[in-house]
């Protein structure tokens, strides 16, 4: 059988993740919530077992990583040492005749991207078959000429903010050609969430909920490495929501207001940051590898503008319907964050090294990935339209097996003859180690293709011969046959093709071999 | 070996959470922010586990129940609704001399209680020890007269509450002489955190942090039912955070302004909630029970004054070392909810009941558990001090060996002579199943200590004997014997001792029961 549509489009996955359960928008009775999206039945259990493999990767297989859950709310002077008081804004503007707004640092991006995209394209036109895209990104002048201006326009803004001369951005992008006079006015927008502890008289106090789940882990920096007794090299890792008052946010899960992140801060000693976050970039693309996933869909992208807290940065891009766009950061974060809650909280954050004999504040490589946008490059990559044989079509959603919200659905043939009753059994049986589906409405046909569509990996049919000979017939989601099992080596049959021990050695074994 | 104090203190059990890196105060580092904690590195093992048991019973388990995943941002006509704008507010007053803030109900309860408490004390003196406790409070007239006495204060509360009336609430607190004219005004404080959407300048939207995940069911219902295609009755069930600016927030985790709800609705036939409130009161104290906590420790409280949107409401209390408290809610909350989404979003939240040929708003009866109260009931149930045979006490952390965070730990005897390859071995075999922690440093019998403090049910022994006969020595946590066991049996036998699905077969007893 063959695809219809490599690509599918961001439109069919958004109603697709709708009509099946994955993906609500927030709210949708009141018209929905902009940028704020609700995981359905199956959504949920998809986006549980994503956070299950990256936890029992992260902390139950490594000795050298302890995991955590800090709260959401958290004391404003955290925000004030991290920078992101001052630091963490969008600068917006208005483009006065269609009413849009526009991220200026996106605006740069895309202005250059739009001259790299034409050169591209000429030179496919001229040099046709023997036309290499990564050779000549790589070696174009123009290109490289375009690439380090639009570092020196960073720059410039960069160092424009720093003297708070907003009003001079507006005059280079103006000069640039970026954008004309008839835009407003640049706004300087900080991120987060303000909200207020205690009631409406004296004592309020501001606070913000967390743009990032990393300061939850500086700021037990030192209680966990105490208590747990950690010794450096170690990472903390966690799970958990994140909020960032985005203006323009878009692109369905990608980018939202209300997000999850999964977040590892990896101490270490100073100077050996660029080891480890060499090694850290390796393991984290491999992982996403291990799901089965085609290595062309994922690239590294290096930062050429880097945060301020950061000396070396790279993401892991994955190819969505949209581009290729970040799905998690690797950041060499120095001891910026340790150091400046020290400063700030008066509290000391050194580490006694017994190996090397001195203090020091660790530095810190992290990885930060994007829970929903991992589950959307999962989602929107096995999202298939397949022309069957027979000349029909199906959708199928062809998900890694192992973290498949729904492992087998058990289906009796008819509602009769005691047929129900053996696949009852069977479903009391397996629901004790799976999410397992028992269905006994409609055709077996439309039974599979409901199954197909919420990517549930084998279906289990109970039919006459059952009956006699104890055997159910599994019909495999991918390729479409079937096979004879024996009821009493169904469990068996799960454990070798969908339990998360499977993906887990791919994990150890990547571990091992770096 | 016997228990030198069975109740032991909310001081020490605090003490014992941080030192051993279950919970710490959130945001310590700068002295703390009040009523919010983070969980650290077995903590949040701890947490996942009980998170994983619950969700396993009432989703994985049940083919009428299914779960999802909602934000915690929702529209604003959401809390209108619900009510939750209108009606979910603290009346707080202030003592002027002591400079205390206290929760209206709260003064009431406490007053009525304290009264109820001296008849049952004078009542022990003059009957001494054939006073029975049970039976005097249900048929003592005077406590009788009091709990109706209660039960009046409040209607006249609610009363001059809907008709606005703070000022007259204070004159009948003065009548009754709960406080006296030295106390300031009463306020209207509504608990939920308000936050905007939007910038600065023109397009700000007013939004609330959900006080309770319920809603965000609620507003899916119909996006769950038909893509689900469930029929009546079926439930919904979520866990996720939710928000309360308590002024009175206290307790360790007991009541925290940002915590975590595992909630499920069940959607019922109107007229059928007095069989599904009974079902599932039943079911959720058996749930609690299953883990084997004494039951002399739970009771159910049936409510006396009730919220807006109930028509029974009970809850299950744990007897925590201050008093017994609410652990879980069973409501019923009729159709008002749905009826009232339908009201203020014009979208039709009715269901076709195919057997009953006709539609309807279905009522819901609904679970509302804690899960950090439930965290916090383990933890203080499952910590002891014991008295040992040689004179020595230890602290043991005696957590149901299925949810403990951590499931064994591996030790080798000495560090050299091949032990801590063959421990190191068994480390990397298991972890692929548990959480496992390896440890070479420090005497067995400190390595012991430390285990039971984070009640690691086994710690697994590698000697010098291992070498030969390949056994290694296990040893229990509670009873503190050990036996031999052969190290290719080790998977095996943590398999039939800590398993989670020990915990699922007796839940499945359960519905199988009832």
């Amino acid at each position: 059988m063959s695809h219809i549509n490599e690509n599918i489009q961001l439109e069919f996955i958004i109603s697709h993740a709708k009509a099946y359960g994955f993906i609500f928008p927030s709210s949708e009775i009141y018209n929905g919530l902009s940028a704020v999206y609700d995981y359905g039945q199956y959504g949920v259990l998809l986006k549980n077992n994503i956070k299950n493999f990256w936890w029992k990767s992260m902390v139950q297989l490594r000795k050298d990583i302890i995991g955590i859950d800090s709260a959401i709310m958290m004391d404003t002077n955290i925000w004030k040492a991290s920078g992101h008081i001052n630091a963490f804004n969008d600068l917006m503007i208005e483009n006065l005749n269609t009413k849009s707004k526009h991220k200026i640092d996106i605006l740069i991006e895309e202005y250059i991207e739009n001259k790299i995209q034409k050169e591209i394209n000429n030179a496919k036109i001229i040099l046709g078959n023997s036309f290499n895209e990564e050779y000549f990104i790589k070696n174009n002048t123009n290109i490289i000429a375009l690439n380090l201006k639009k570092k020196k326009i960073f720059e410039q803004m960069f160092k424009l903010l720093k003297s708070n001369n907003i009003a001079e951005i507006k005059s280079l992008l103006i000069e640039l050609e970026i954008i004309n006079n008839n835009w407003g006015n640049i706004q300087k927008c900080n991120l987060m969430f303000k909200t207020k502890l205690g009631y409406t008289d004296d004592k309020q106090i501001d606070i913000y909920l967390r743009p990032e789940t990393a300061q939850g882990i500086f700021s037990n920096f030192s209680n966990v490495q105490k208590t747990g007794r950690m010794k450096i090299p170690f990472g903390i890792a966690q799970i958990g929501k994140a909020f960032r008052n985005e203006i323009i946010a878009r692109q369905f899960i990608f980018r939202m207001k209300e997000f999850e992140q999964m977040e590892m801060q990896f101490f270490i000693a100073p100077h050996e940051d660029k080891k480890w976050f060499s090694y850290w970039k390796n393991i984290r693309l491999k992982w996403y590898l291990s799901l089965g996933l085609d290595k062309y869909y994922f690239k590294f992208k290096n930062h050429t503008k880097l945060a301020h807290y950061a000396n070396a940065a790279t993401d892991i891009e994955y190819k969505f319907p949209f581009g290729f766009k970040e799905l998690e950061g690797i950041h060499s974060r120095t001891d910026f964050d340790l150091r400046n809650h020290q400063k700030f909280s008066k509290k000391k954050l050194q580490y006694y090294d017994p190996y090397k004999k001195c203090c020091y504040i660790p530095y810190v490589i992290e990885t930060s990935a994007g829970l929903d946008r991992i589950f959307l490059s999962i989602f929107s990559y096995s999202l298939k339209k397949e022309l069957l044989p027979n000349g029909n079509s199906r959708i199928v959603l062809k998900l890694p097996p192992t973290i498949a919200p729904i492992k087998a659905a058990i289906f009796p043939l008819v509602n009769k003859d005691g047929l129900p009753e053996i696949a009852i059994n069977i479903f009391n049986k397996l629901k004790l180690y799976y999410n397992i589906i028992y269905e006994e409405k409609e055709s077996i046909g439309k039974r599979y293709r409901r199954q197909d569509a919420i990517g549930t990996p084998f279906c289990i049919t109970v039919d006459y011969e059952s009956l006699s000979d104890n055997n159910v017939t599994i019909r495999f989601r991918d390729s479409m046959l079937s096979k004879r099992v024996s009821i009493k080596n169904l469990k068996k049959f799960l454990e070798n093709h969908i339990n998360m021990k499977i993906l887990l050695k791919k994990i150890i074994n990547i571990y091992n071999k770096n």
